[in-house]
């Protein structure tokens, strides 16, 4: 298959590695893996997790639950709070499947325990640190009233607690990492001592891709749910998480125009294929995405000084030292490594096989 | 039909208004209206342009054209620099309407020459100071040897220069959308009166929608090509080139958590629902949508200070006054003027009236 414009690449052995590496260090920290799917939203990418013996999923909405369903799993948490304005699909969908939902109030509970048909899991959301949502863990008192509230519910069946130290992405080396990860964890086990008395089953969920990929004390926790490591990104490395090498997807772009004389070429990709998503790499400064060396079909390390400097709807200005220019012609492709891939998937829709396979994504 | 989920809500009376507002201004201007169908890539709201007495369009893609080919417009600019790797589409779509493709390098047009089946129209593109793309307005002879290798070659005919102010996103007021306006505008005029000796049809191609909406002056101009004016949205007020009472689109989505402690809650809408792009706002500062009051199913005037502070994947986080969090519930619904709403439009993939008519767009 010929590439004639913007198209996602992925190398599927890099990806299978990816998969291969996290289901052992779950094997290894005695962990459940329940990958988030929301990176590559993709029944055959799936089926590659399922392949490693991956048996639970993680999704970020009740479509996408409803999407993997129809594939067969069949042990499901949406790791978003609960839309109350969705109750006719999610009882729908958990009388199909194991579904675990999040909950951080009890405006929710009760309004779940009167509208759910069918029994679902459900974990209680705590902030460890990102401030994105979820109750604070030193509010003990909350949380034991929602545990209370919970238990009383017909349909509500208490899993444990969730976090997703989203700040960990704000780190910029494996040591901050840690540092993150190790006060997340330490949050959640006291949570996990303060309730374990009454109830001896309850589940620690934690994870997020950079702590997932460097950390390696997991004690006490019970599940991870990284979904970018599937991939990794220009982002993913910044942070520590990954190596170039371990990127499984790159952007292919046919070179539009030349402008030497101000160091710059354009591509016909923009923010509709790449997002608007930036970052920070030594040398480079805030950018878009990195042209990486094209070797036979497959992508090598990044070309010093070559990125993406700015998006427009569907041009992308790559910045470039003045030899490499000289080697480009208008109707080239560019590779290039995208800044934050579950964003650039999700609008690219579709991805391409180093061996010119499509696979497809949920639409 | 209920609204469950991240929904894109259009205005089709301040749509039609704002398209009829500029079909009377290019008419009283003597200019053609080209209008760049990128932002709306919708069939339905391209029939609304029809009636109002568009007949031409601009696209940013040779799949835009065909998917706005396949409804009958036969007059279609594409203005993005020609990607000679889609020659195959561009061949079979010059054989179906007429269009007209941008150029600004000899090389491009040797290989066009070559490889096209049928006749094209040829615009030459100039960077006006956008620093995007095109030649530069000073590189005379650069520009009087392009016309002379598209005169030389069969199947292309020289339609004139086209620009693009994208520099006018910058500016912050009426005044400075105009100044752009005129230094834009007099380096496009400069170059028709060199060259209307030998080309008397050549034709002046501007337009951008704050230059468009703003300004007066277009004596020399032939057509406009603006796009974002359909919609607007926050960036368009906030650069001065429309009213909010104009915006014609809002973004409706669920409160899924408040957290009334912090002076935040959280929505169902996502960096997947409403893109990356930010702007700023009095009393605001940077922000990635306006919260609007809402009216009986319409909305009005944006709330002071309650606006989308960060957006992750599927999670937007709004700061609002505690008085304003204290009236809101889980499972109500905010509806937020999009920062960029061709961005959140290409997210979307649909629209939805407020008579409750669901509009579709090119997937």
């Amino acid at each position: 298959m010929d590439i004639i414009e913007p198209t996602l690449l992925l190398d599927e052995q890099k990806c299978r590695q990816n998969i291969r590496k996290m289901v052992e260090k779950a094997h290894q920290h005695q962990l459940n893996l329940r990958p988030h799917f929301k990176t590559h939203q993709s029944h055959e990418i799936g089926r590659w997790f399922r392949e490693a013996g991956v048996k639970s999923i993680t999704v970020s909405s009740v479509k996408m639950a409803s999407y993997f369903a129809q594939d067969h799993w069949t042990d499901i948490t949406i790791a978003f709070p609960v839309n109350l304005l969705e109750i006719g699909r999610i009882n729908t969908l958990a009388n199909q499947v194991n579904l675990n939902l999040l909950v951080e109030s009890e405006e929710v509970i009760q309004k779940l325990s009167q509208k759910l048909t069918t029994k679902v899991g459900v974990f209680i959301k705590i902030d460890v640190g990102a401030n994105r949502t979820g109750v604070h863990p030193d509010h003990e008192s909350v949380i034991q009233k929602l545990i209370a509230q919970i238990d009383g519910a017909h349909f509500l069946e208490f899993r444990g607690f969730l976090a997703h130290a989203g700040h960990s992405y704000r780190a910029r080396s494996q040591e901050e990492i840690r540092h993150v990860h190790l006060g997340s964890i330490q949050l959640m086990r006291k949570l996990k001592a303060k309730f374990k008395a009454t109830h001896p089953n309850l589940l620690l969920s934690v994870g997020d891709t950079p702590t997932c990929s460097v950390a390696q004390d997991f004690s006490g926790i019970d599940e991870i749910r990284p979904g970018n490591f599937v991939f990794y990104d220009a982002m993913q490395q910044q942070i520590g998480s990954c190596q170039f090498s371990e990127i499984a997807v790159a952007m292919a772009c046919p070179i539009v125009a030349l402008h030497p004389e101000r160091g710059e070429l354009v591509i016909y990709g923009g923010g509709v294929h790449f997002s608007k998503d930036h970052t920070q790499a030594d040398r480079v400064g805030t950018h878009y995405g990195l042209v990486v060396q094209k070797d036979n079909g497959k992508w090598g390390e990044p070309l010093e000084q070559v990125f993406v400097h700015r998006l427009s709807q569907e041009h992308g200005i790559v910045k470039a030292p003045s030899d490499f220019i000289a080697q480009q012609s208008v109707g080239d492709l560019l590779y290039i490594l995208p800044v934050h891939s579950c964003m650039t998937a999700n609008l690219m829709k579709s991805y391409q096989t180093l061996t010119h396979q499509r696979i497809k994504m949920m639409t």
